[in-house]
C-alpha cells in the first residue's frame, strides 16, 4: 500500500481524500490543514492529523495531493518533491507564472513526479472524445471549440482572491486546449465583458469571455467562458477534423424525459462540479497511483501547469489591451 | 397532362386536388362533390365541377380521386374502372370485409390499376425506414413496435360513424405491419379499454388499444393506439432485427430548443397530420401519376386494403372477446 | 455498525458484497459459499468464511444477503428469519410459484423484514420516472410500455436451468410493471416465439416475448423482452398518461457523439448489466441498511416476490396455449 | 396578381422563379437572362422573356427579383427604383462596400422598397429562435455563437471571382448577428487560415475563420466558418441569454435512427443549401409578395445589405492584420 498524505480539508481536499482511501492500493495516513476541519476528515476516513515536517519525514509516506490555497501550491510542491516525495497538485501551479517559470528547472531535475491536476483530463467523456481523435476518427484536427459555463457565479469575495476568470475558470479550458491541439501555440485574443453581475465587474474582473487560440499551424481553438449559464454546467468540446466533427455533449441528471404540449423535456444537466466530475475525480487518484507506482508519467505535469497559466495570462493582457497577444518570445514551450 | 377528377371537397379532397393541381404532369380537370363546397375548390385551382356521370364519360379524364365518403368509396372505385380510369381511392376501400373482398375478382381483372391512400407509405421518414430494412440494415426482422397516437381524439359524433377505432385508426398501422412484416399474419390479439373519455365508450367504441399480430413464422407485431396523446402526433415505428434496431422517430416543429433550469426542452411535436403528412401526400400523388402512366406499379392496391381490413376486424373481434383471433381459415393473403 | 453475511460469491453476490463493504453503516462479517469461491470475496473485503448456521447463530449479524442458487432462495429466507436476520433476497423467491405462496403467511408474521432483490426500482432513471409520475406531471397513468432486451443470449445451458424466459428475464418487467400501474393486474396475454437461437427452442424454451397486461380499471402494459438486442442492453419505459408522457430511455457509455458523412453517431449503449445498474445495486444496499435500521419499509418485499412469479406463471401458460390467462382467482393481492 | 420579373436564371434564379411562379399573389411575368437558358426557364413557368429595358418599362411588373451575378447588384437595384419597381436583390448588394454606401441614400428616398435576400432569416428554425428569444424566453441576450460550415468547399475558380470568404459566405452570419444582437456592433477580431484546400490559399482566400464581434454594450458574439464540414450543411446557432440558452441545430434528411453495435446513428445532415433552406426561400418571396402590396416593410434591406458588408470588410482586415478593428468611426449604422 501506498502511503498518502493529503493537505489541505476543503472542498477539493475532501474529494481527493476519499478517493485515496477508497483506493485498493493507497492508504490515507495523513490530513493536514492548519485552518480547517483536518480532525473530521481524518478521522472518516481512519487516518491521522499532522503538519507538513512530519509528512515530509515520514519515509511511509510516497505521494503527497495539495489541495491548499493557491498561494502555497508552489511552496509546499517544491518541499514535496525535495523531500523526495511524488506530488498531486491542484490548479494551478502558482498564480504568478514567472515563479513558475523559475521553478520548472529545479522540478524537471527532481526525481519524484508532478502530477498536476488537471482532472477534464481524466473525464471518461473527454478522454474517449481525444482518443478517438487521436486514432483518426474525424480524419485531422482543424479547429476546436471549447465551451465551459458555470451554473452560477461564486460570490464577490471569491472573485477578489480568484486570480480573475482566466486564471481561475479558463485555465482548465486552456490545458483541454493544449492537450487537443498537441502543437504550439503562437497567439490568443480574448473579448471579455461584464455582463452577468456588475459585482464582478466591480472587482475588477470579467464574468464572460470569448477566445481564439491560433497554433503555429494556423489550427483555431474558440474557447466560451461566462459565470452562469442558468441551465447548470455546460461542459461541451467539439473538435472539427478533416472528416468530420468529434464533440463530447452536456451530462444529464437522469435518461428521464417528458413529453408534454409545449414540447419533450429532458431531464436537467448535471449541476455541481463534483457530480459532473466524480468520475473523474476518481480516476485521476487510479492514475496517481500509477505515477506513484513508476508505471505511468503524469498525464498532466509542470509544464502543462506553466503552459496553461501562459496563455491565461496571454488572455488577460489581451482582453485589457483589445489586441493580439503572440506567445513564442516569452517561453519556448 | 394527365386529366384528373377529384370527387370530395372535404380535408382530404383539398389537399389532394392541391397536391394533382401543382403537379408538372397532372392537370385538375374536375372537382365533384354535391354536398360540399366543390365550386370554391374548383376556383381555387382553375378547375371545373360537374358529376360523377361525367367524370366516367369524359375521355380526358384519365384518372380519379376518391376522397368521398367512406361508405362511396367501393362503388366509386367500381365505376371508376369500369368507365376506365385509374383510381387513387382513400382507405378504407369499405367497411364491410365481405363487401370488399366480393369485389376482389372484379377489380383484379380491371385493366385500370387501384391505388389504396395508405399514405404512411409514402411517409419519406417510414419509406427510408423500409428500404434500409430490407437492404438488410439491422438484420432480419423479427419483432416490430407501431406506435400511433393522435393528438387529441375526436368529437363523438365523429366516432359514431367511424367503423370504430380499428378500422378508422388503427387501420394504417395494420396496413404499416403488414408492409413491414412482409409475410403472412396468422392471429391477431387485442385487448381495448375506454380510458380517455367516457363518451367514445357509450358510442360503444374504445379509445385505447395494444395490439398482438403474430406472422406464421412467429414474427410479433405490437400496435398502439390512442385517441390522444397530450403532446402531438405520435407516430413512431420501431424495427427490431438480428443484427439491431431501425425506428423512426417523431416529427419536430423546429429545430429550436431551450436550455433552462428544469432542463432542455425540444420545439412541440407536429400536431396536425396535413403537417405530419404534407410530403407523404405529395409524393403519393406523384407515384399515382406514375401509376396513370404505366411506369409503377401502385404501392398499395386493393389486397392490401382488404389485408389491412381483415385485421381491423379480426382486431375488434378479439378486443370484444378477450380471445385470440386466428386468421388463415378466413382469406388466402 | 450493521453486521451483514453474504451467501453466494457469484458474479451477484460479488456485487453485494463490495457494495456492503463499502457501505459506512454496514459490516460485512461472513461470506457463506460452500461451492465458489468464498474466502477470496471475503478476504477482499476483510471478512471471514463460514457456513449458514453460525450466520443464524452470530448475533453480531442483522442482516443476511441471499444470493446463492435460486432453489434456496427461499430455504434460506426462512431459515434467516426464524433466526431473527433481516434478508435482502435475490429475485425470484422461488422458482415454485405454490411454494411461495405457502411460505407467506410465516413471512409476513415474522419480524425480521424481507427486502427482495428488484434492483432496477433503485435504478436512478426509473425511480425518477415513477417518482415524476406519482406527482402527476404527465397526470393519470394510462397505459405502459416496458422494453427489456438483452444484449445477446445466455449459453443454452444456462436456459435449460433458467427457469424459463419469463421467470427469468420478463420478472423484472412483472415487477416493474406492478410497481407502476400500481393496482390489480387483471389477465395477461403473451406471444413468444424462437427467433434468435434454435437451441434455446430446443430447450423447450422462448426467446422473444411480448405480452400484454390488463388491470381491473382497463389500463394496458405492453412488455417486449428479447434475448439478444444487437446494440446493447435496451432498458426503456414509456408511462402514457393523460397529460403526456414520461420516458426513460438508454444509458450510454459516454456523451461523445461522431459526425461523419453517414450521419451523427452516438456513443455505445451500456452493454452489461452490472455496468448499468451499478448505481442501482449501491443504492439498493444503502435502501437494505435502512431496512435494517428500521428507518424504510423494503421497497420490494415478499408480496412483490409472489405478485411477479404469479405473473410469469400466466404468461407461460398463456404463450404456451394462445390464450388469455385471468388472474383474480388465483390470488387475492 | 403581382406582375414579377426574375433577372438571372442561374442556380439562385431558378428558386426564386419557381417560388414566384407557385405563388397564388404572384404572377411571373419575365425571365431575363442574356446569358443563361431564360427561354427553358420562362417556358418551364408560363413566362416570357425579354430584356431589363421592357421590365422597367412594362406597368404590369411590379417586383423585380434581382438573381444575377453579384457585379449587376447594385446597377439594376438602382434601375429598378427608378423605374417604380420594388426590388427583392440576391445578397450582396455590392462587393464595393463605398459604392453601396454611396447609394444608400438615394435607395432611401426612393418610394419602392428594397428587400435584401438574406434568407435565413425566413428560415423557420432560425425565426422562431429569434421569436423566442425577442419574447424573452432566455432572458436578456449576452453572447451568441453562429457556426455556418458547408459540406464542400466550392471549386477553386469559383473562389477567385466570389470576393473572398468573408463577403461570400460570412455574410450571412454577419447579417444574422446583427439581426439577433440587435445592437451596434464596436469592433470585429478575426483569424482566418487555409487548413482544408492549398489552392483556396493560392487563390489569396482563407478556407477557416473564427470570428468574435463585440457591441457597444459588450454583447459577444462568436461566427465559425470553414468550407468543408465533411458531414453536411453545418449551420447552427446559439443565444446564451441571461436565463438560458436558446438554440437551433442542424437538419436531418429523415427521423430514421439505426442502433447497431458501434452506437446509435442517426439519418444524414441535410447538404445541400437548397434543400436546407427550401422553406425559408418559399417563405421569403411570400414576404416579398407582402412588401409588393405594402403590407410589410422588407425584413432586411439596403442597411442591412451594408451593415453585413462593412463587418464582412472589417473582418477581411483583421484576419489580414491580425489586429482588431473598430467600426463606429466609418459607418453610423
Amino acid at each position: 500500500m501506498i502511503g498518502i498524505a493529503v493537505i489541505g480539508a476543503g472542498r477539493i481536499g475532501k474529494i481527493h481524500a476519499a478517493n485515496a482511501a477508497g483506493n485498493a492500493r493507497l492508504s490515507l495516513k495523513y490530513v493536514v490543514d492548519p485552518y480547517g476541519d483536518a480532525a473530521g476528515l481524518a478521522q472518516e476516513h481512519g487516518a491521522q492529523t499532522t503538519d507538513v515536517e512530519q509528512v515530509w519525514a515520514d519515509p511511509e509516506v510516497a505521494g503527497v495531493v495539495i489541495a491548499s490555497s493557491t498561494d502555497t501550491h508552489l511552496d509546499y510542491t517544491l518541499a514535496a518533491v525535495r523531500a523526495g516525495k511524488h506530488v498531486f497538485c491542484e490548479k494551478p501551479l502558482d498564480q504568478d507564472v514567472d515563479r513558475a517559470l523559475g521553478a520548472l528547472k529545479e522540478l524537471e531535475a527532481a526525481g519524484p513526479k508532478i502530477l498536476l491536476g488537471f482532472n477534464r483530463r481524466f473525464d471518461p467523456n473527454f478522454a474517449s472524445l481525444r482518443a478517438q481523435l487521436s486514432q483518426g476518427a474525424v480524419g485531422a484536427l482543424e479547429t476546436l471549440h471549447i465551451i465551459s459555463h458555470d451554473p452560477a457565479p461564486p460570490p464577490p469575495a471569491y472573485i477578489k482572491t480568484s486570480g480573475g476568470i482566466f486564471k481561475d475558470m479558463s485555465i482548465h479550458d486552456f490545458d483541454m486546449a493544449r492537450w487537443l491541439l498537441d502543437e504550439e501555440i503562437e497567439s490568443v485574443f480574448a473579448s471579455a465583458s461584464v455582463l452577468i453581475d456588475p459585482e464582478i465587474g466591480a472587482a475588477g474582473d470579467f464574468d464572460s469571455a470569448k477566445i481564439i487560440l491560433r497554433t503555429v499551424t494556423g489550427k483555431l481553438c474558440v474557447i466560451s467562458n461566462s459565470r452562469r449559464s442558468g441551465y447548470g454546467y455546460d461542459q461541451r468540446i467539439e473538435a472539427f477534423g478533416s472528416k468530420g466533427l468529434i464533440r463530447a455533449d452536456n451530462a444529464l441528471e437522469t435518461t428521464v424525459q417528458t413529453w408534454t404540449e409545449p414540447g419533450a423535456k429532458n431531464a436537467p444537466f448535471q449541476n455541481f462540479f463534483l457530480d459532473r466530475y466524480a468520475d473523474a475525480y476518481r480516476i485521476e487518484m487510479q492514475h496517481f497511483a500509477d505515477v506513484v507506482e513508476g508505471k505511468a508519467a503524469p498525464l498532466a505535469d509542470q509544464h502543462d501547469g506553466v503552459g496553461a497559466l501562459l496563455l491565461a495570462e496571454a488572455a488577460e493582457e489581451s482582453a485589457r489591451t483589445s489586441s493580439v497577444v503572440m506567445l513564442a518570445a516569452k517561453y519556448a514551450q
